[in-house]
């Protein structure tokens, strides 16, 4: 059983197995669905269900009327009902519910894109590069990128996508709505119910459910690609398919690259982390304002965290390793390649990657300056000097397709508060001293005087950026603008940036570029080896993956794949995270206890895939998607097919509770109509 | 050189190589120094060394005079200085001299010993455990220890102890003196310059000592075995000796429990000490008062993070696991031992104890349970029923050797702080629950109503055991008492003894036992090979190495062994960890900038050896071990000729800072006598 199950560890190396797989719209493997379960999927089916799915900031939703209405997980829209919130009114804490459409609350930042075209531009990329040594290489392959989506249709957001590796590429353009308002979302404590313990467990009993709708010139958008709810939700064993943005995960890397996670990236990350938990606890822990705002971030920060130390765990498995050498060997020796060998190029890349880790990563990635204000004055600071520059020759993240969403984040309204502040800034710089060492030139100049608190203090104190304001006025003023400021936060981002760019030159050149070029070889010689019968990488772009409706067994103990609402209450404690609202318990008698809650798939899905639609064969949405199981985690290095679940919504509990708990009978009318 | 390094990683298996070994004063290889230094060690100057050491709580320290001087690190005596501080005078902070020996303030908890005897009582324990199975012999053994411990002389305390993993056992005999008084400490500004970023770095500048005497009948303790302090120190080269007890090692464990620390207990406990770090930190943040009450426990946690993050770089070293697996391979075969292979059976107790691990560690062990509250409660209600039972039938740390230490911890004035309480026992109580997970049957059981906050507090205002007074009662009323008390933590500690006891019982069987027996099979197949050219772990009993002044290459630079005071002023930024008193500014034109602040050695000590007396081949005093530099940390599993290094204090600095800055003339006259 180990064995089997380690031999599919690799498959993004290997051909795919049953059930596994985060496929490419354009390489769906309808014929592999047609012959295991007897289910045609075709090319409509295929675009409605692409048309009908959309692309938030961090998560997946679908539409599910034609007037723009979205169905996406409650924790997709947390940072909106934080935006939406005052001191005395705490949407995450209540909930809310739009009494019309009038009611309905626009969500500054949030967008929602949907992938209405892909380009295959391999061979423009590889022309682009051809002949090159790897340094070059990697600018050439940015400039071409970058080429490639400006010279795209108007209208259209295009954006550069490598799949495999570098294996292929493409162009892919989404139609935007960038005017994305809030219509429901229920009590943090129900939509969370179980907080951080039954994260990534199951059974589950958390309605992490929320509605937006879509917005153009001012009125609901006209979407008749949608999809239909169908509430009886899927049988014990139906085949399902799950439509979103897995955001990534690293079953193509080698064993070097995976140690390098194993023994640096993970450790150091979980460190800081775990600290910073215990600094969000302790803030939260003296008033019930102060819990409240830090709760967002430690949800989030909580999930990284369980999600890290599973992967640890996962990456400690020394059999794991062992078969990863021995997939690269076989695979080495099947494709021969010509030329150095691409697994000794990754090898030497990793171990420079170590030296090079730690101050690349305090320093350009910002892990020793952790606080939204300095994210800002990074974003002004190098906005200027980088818009000032032809979009082409520009950092990837500043060219024209990436401005609208920087511009949207600075001039946001979101509240910044100052003790959280203060608390993430001092921490992270003191973590840094730490790390880099006390007597590191640039820590030393930092520090040389002040203590971390005493400098974050001063820095958030004398800071200007909390006011949207002014940062639309430094953005809009240029370079001119940010040289001439004195904001204190403003000079730190500047006094950095030489540093900061520095290491991440040293970085692309001596980590990014061998990498990029090794690995493009090595996903060479797996089409060559498998065919396309391979997937790429999950990189926060559209996938499609089928599966069933499943439980397991966890040490022999089999695991039924549906939950029901009878145990929810029976787990109530009466304190969060275990705390069912009084909204429930009020009408807790006219409730049918026997409703499903939620459902356990094979579903190969990772973190992105939050609100995804669990999709039947006809094209109906019978759940969705908002977590997996603990062994899902592992599926950032494989799949393990025994184990691995994903955890959806039952569409039941969303009819019950917008039925019998929030009487949204207009929503829920909205929803059933067909 | 890297194959060079690992061959020496297995050392405690194979014989050990130059300046390589903790070894046993009955033991010690006075030969080889001989022959690689020239320089002989006898019987004679082995007992003076001997009986001039001292172990205390959980350090090292020696006489310096014959009237009981005592000098350690000032890290060994913060508990004391804590015990010794009020709100308005927190020595810690202050430092303390003594102005005259009627001044000298005793520290309540301070014991200290010295090691007057041993006595090889192998065979003894051998006999009792003959043709027993492997959980039979595990309760036998301990059965016979406390037998051969309470035959033991009247007046002296005898500990028995076990070497080479069961290979050896001996009787201790230890003499005690219960009357420990503080002489002189420095403020923690300069003994702990640099802090947690430059702990475990060389160079250094940490005036880390402190001096206590040794009071008998309440006068000054007659000490005529000490060791004079020569103060111009060691020169580079020189052959040094450490005389000291060692905390702990694993260079003899199997590849299988070194990948349960890797896998399991490193990473737990990595993150549960971060975060309680991310928690002292933030409430600290609040004020000077708070910063001060948690100071202690920080510095102690935040050196314990250290060593762990750096016990797991060393761990994922795959060459070294490699390398343990081929050292198994060639002992097997050239001991060629009868019956089932004892590392087979480690490895399968090691998964046995991943299963058992967390309920084990945070139920019986008191993960879950963090709070000084609780342990008394768990002391009272388990000394209770334990001190019901026969000496012989009693679990081994309540046995009448270890009741002294434990009334004289109960009835101690510590104080308690009720906010650092609810701190650490809420964030316990909450990683239980996540650990163990919210329906595991004793976290319902305590948490189903409550949150682990709420619980805390209630706990923790309710109790009545942060008085002294209370303790002693219940202490003295044994069983009775304690039944009839309704104080809230010892009905806490009491409602999950049978848990943890259970716990308890299960490991022992399961993991202890089993590996016990293999342990000593694998010791027996050492000694029969490599005859007594081998080193036992360190267990926190006395041990002596030998060792040169010596610096080491780091990234292709030299360090030097010696650091100077001139670098310390030069450092400073006038904020903490880098702030150097007012005191010292005062007088630096006083001073001579030259004096030699700090000396690396290639001594091979462990935690534990804090405070251990540096020693030339005259038997005198050449430096005061307080720390080593990062390479040291892998110690625990391998001794890096190439790069371990142990830091000293030396002793022109404490003579330079007595003599200029703290004008504590009496005292330095007392240690230059001859």
């Amino acid at each position: 059983m180990r064995l089997l199950i380690l031999m599919m560890a690799l498959t993004a190396a290997a051909p795919a197995l049953a059930d596994e797989g985060m496929w490419t719209f354009d390489n769906f493997p309808a014929a592999s669905v047609q012959k295991i379960y007897g289910t045609a999927i075709d090319t409509a089916w295929l675009d409605h269900v692409r048309l009908s799915t959309i692309r938030l900031s961090n998560c997946t939703a679908s539409f599910v009327s034609p007037d723009g209405l979205i169905l996406t997980n409650h924790h997709c829209v947390e940072s909106c009902l934080a935006e939406l919130s005052s001191k005395d009114n705490a949407l995450i804490d209540l909930g809310y519910l739009a009494p019309s459409r009038t009611a309905e609350r626009r969500c500054s930042t949030q967008l929602a894109d949907v992938l209405v075209g892909m380009e295959d531009v391999t061979a423009k990329v590889l022309r682009a590069v051809a002949g090159l040594d790897d340094q070059a290489a990697n600018s050439a392959r940015k400039k071409v990128l970058t080429e490639l989506e400006q010279t795209c249709e108007r209208k259209l957001l295009c954006q550069a996508v490598t799949l495999y590796e570098g294996g292929e590429y493409f162009i892919y353009k989404y139609k935007r709505y960038d005017d994305v308002r809030l219509v429901f979302a229920p009590e943090a404590d129900i939509a969370a119910f179980g907080g951080d313990p039954d994260n990534f467990q199951f059974p589950r009993w958390s309605l992490d459910f929320s509605m937006l709708r879509a917005y153009e010139h001012g009125r609901p958008a006209k979407t008749p690609q949608f999809l239909t709810i169908d509430f009886d939700g899927p049988r014990d064993g139906e085949l399902v398919f799950v439509s979103g943005h897995p955001g990534s995960t690293h079953r193509a890397e080698t064993r070097a690259q995976l140690q390098f996670e194993r023994d640096i990236s993970l450790p150091g990350g979980l460190l800081r982390t775990a600290e910073l938990r215990g600094r969000y606890l302790q803030f939260g822990s003296t008033s019930l304002a102060n819990e409240q705002l830090v709760e967002a971030q430690l949800n989030s920060l909580e999930n990284g965290l369980k999600v890290r130390r599973k992967l640890l765990d996962a990456l400690h498995d020394d059999a794991l390793m062992a078969r990863k050498s021995e997939e690269e060997r076989s695979l080495r020796a099947a494709a021969r390649l010509p030329g150095e060998d691409p697994w000794n190029i990754i090898d030497a890349a990793s171990t420079r990657e170590r030296a090079l880790y730690l101050p690349y990563s305090f320093i350009e990635s910002g892990a020793g300056f952790n606080s939204i204000l300095f994210r800002y004055a990074r974003l002004l600071v190098r906005g200027a000097d980088e818009r000032a520059k032809p979009n082409t020759a520009r950092l990837r993240e500043y060219t024209d397709a990436a401005l609208q969403r920087i511009e949207q984040q600075l001039v946001a309204r979101v509240p910044v508060f100052s003790e959280v502040e203060v608390l993430t800034l001092s921490a992270s710089l003191q973590r840094m001293r730490e790390w880099l060492g006390p007597d590191y030139p640039l820590v030393r100049q930092l520090l040389v005087k002040d203590s971390p608190t005493t400098l974050a203090t001063r820095l958030v104190a004398e800071t200007k950026l909390d006011d949207p304001g002014v940062r639309r006025q430094l953005w809009e003023g240029g370079q001119a603008a940010v040289l001439a400021s004195r904001d204190p936060m403003i000079e730190l981002a500047r006094a950095i940036d030489g540093d900061a760019r520095l290491q991440r030159t040293q970085f692309e050149d001596e980590v990014e570029a061998p990498i990029a070029a090794a690995s493009a070889k090595i996903a060479a010689a797996r089409f060559k080896v498998y065919g396309t019968a391979v997937y790429p990488d999950a990189n926060f772009t559209l996938r499609l993956n089928y599966g069933t409706v499943q439980g397991w067994i966890e040490n022999g103990t089999p695991v039924a794949p549906f939950t029901h609402l009878d145990r929810a209450f029976e787990r109530a404690t009466g304190a969060a995270p275990f705390k069912i609202p009084d909204t429930w318990w009020r009408v807790k008698d006219q409730l049918d206890l026997q409703t499903p809650f939620c459902i356990s798939t094979t579903s190969d899905i990772v973190g992105g895939n939050s609100g995804s639609p669990l999709i039947d064969a006809q094209g109906h949405i019978v759940g969705l998607m908002f977590d997996g199981n603990i062994h899902s985690i592992s599926g950032d290095y494989w799949f393990d097919t025994a184990k691995n679940r994903a955890v959806a919504l039952h569409p039941a509990i969303i009819r019950e509770a917008l039925d019998k708990v929030y009487r949204a009978k207009t929503l829920l009318a909205e929803l059933m109509a067909r």
